[in-house]
């Protein structure tokens, strides 16, 4: 008995034209943009405007753990070849570097670690331009 | 030796001055109120607008998340009396319910279960206005 | 159409059968013993003996991990009225402060949170026997 | 002004010295062994015997997340160049696929992400000899 093949992934335009079309509108208002993608990996870009700047002068946390949660179940869609309904189940994410208000942009790189039929397992890493790791997620997914 | 006697816990409205003054504009953009506290628990609302609901109908993982991030520095601050610098080590967040687009409004319940000298621990509860649990977070801070 | 009626838990004495029949040799050397359980709430008592205390005086983090897990599988059948397969999806834990060599014993309670049809979710406190929160655990288990 | 250099990391035999030093007994008994190590990832071997596997016939969790907690200690320490007093602050373990009782042997690959003043960051792989990922942890250390 052969495995399961890997189904076809979605491309960057699809999974760009997915978010814009499921995205919640305040989420859709951080600007991620996928600009790459494949059936284990899939990256995203998001620009650190100002208007995720907090008191502190520092982009704010909840960017990150926004940007973590997307890019899983832009991934995780990639990965499955089309959107499936599915649910988070959980996300951790640790914050290892503050990011200035002046980094330009972040990269999120989303790993599909294991897909199960019924639950999904992702690692999502927060990069600067300069590729210093800023913070790091793991996640489940339940799919429905 | 006596330990140090708890810090006069910040009001309601100070609490609220404070996250308009060091708030993120994306942030400040969910309309989170904080409508109890004290040294150890504060409770912030949250309305469920449609500007935070995603394709499938219901309220956006990534609006929990922040919540969760938020709740927790008010509390913090609460706490200590004064806002101090401070920055998110981790979060860690579970999903247990979806929350549907009509619920009207959340309820997001920080509570500080310790606040040592450089890091404090919480614990955030979110719930539809029934009381039922519909997220569960953990988090640890550093205070700078 | 009224919901399904909550099963009869299991009781004290089935529970504590359960983990001498169930656990792992390496985990039942750590005399977890259940005290209490209900339909949301299951306590065990871990005594903290010279084999699970490090080179730093104190008892080691694995076996509060260890406790944490295993009381969620205790909760858990308790709540479900049987032991039904099930495993383990992710554990979060926080330390929140050191636990002596000579604290005695340890009261690890652990909370369901959610118990949907096929995930469920808890929360387990691990405290010394003053009441003092020594960790902070939250996980979610699959039921096959 | 240039970086810090790093230390000299431990040794795989200075660091099996380490474990056998100041490992609790209960957790010694688990057989884990350091097999590689270098300033930023350090890997143990953990041998899947008898006393670790549970009832239904597959390795206890509670080993995975004593293995995981182990090995960023021992991974700390030699990045660090020497052992030094550090303590867990938190570790999220994910757990992807059942080790079956006749494994054989994990491999337990530990990442040091971020070494801060206070506070590092790592990440732990768990994978099976063929090189399946069975769980994945992150985790937070302070640092003393």
């Amino acid at each position: 008995m052969s495995p399961t093949p890997s189904p076809v992934p979605m491309s960057v335009e699809a999974l760009n034209a997915l978010l814009e079309q499921v995205g919640a509108p305040w989420v859709r208002a951080l600007g991620l943009e996928v600009v790459a993608t494949g059936n284990e990996r899939t990256t995203l870009r998001m620009p650190v405007g100002p208007a995720l700047v907090h008191g502190g002068g520092v982009l704010c946390g909840q960017a990150i753990l926004a940007a973590a949660d997307t890019a899983m179940v832009l991934a995780l869609s990639a990965a499955l070849g089309a959107f499936r309904p599915m649910t988070t189940v959980q996300l951790q994410t640790s914050f290892l570097r503050p990011v200035p208000a002046d980094a330009g942009e972040l990269h999120v790189v989303c790993t599909v670690l294991r897909r199960g039929r019924s639950l999904a397992f992702g690692e999502v890493e927060i990069c600067t331009a300069d590729g210093r790791l800023a913070a790091h997620a793991t996640t489940t997914y339940a799919l429905l």
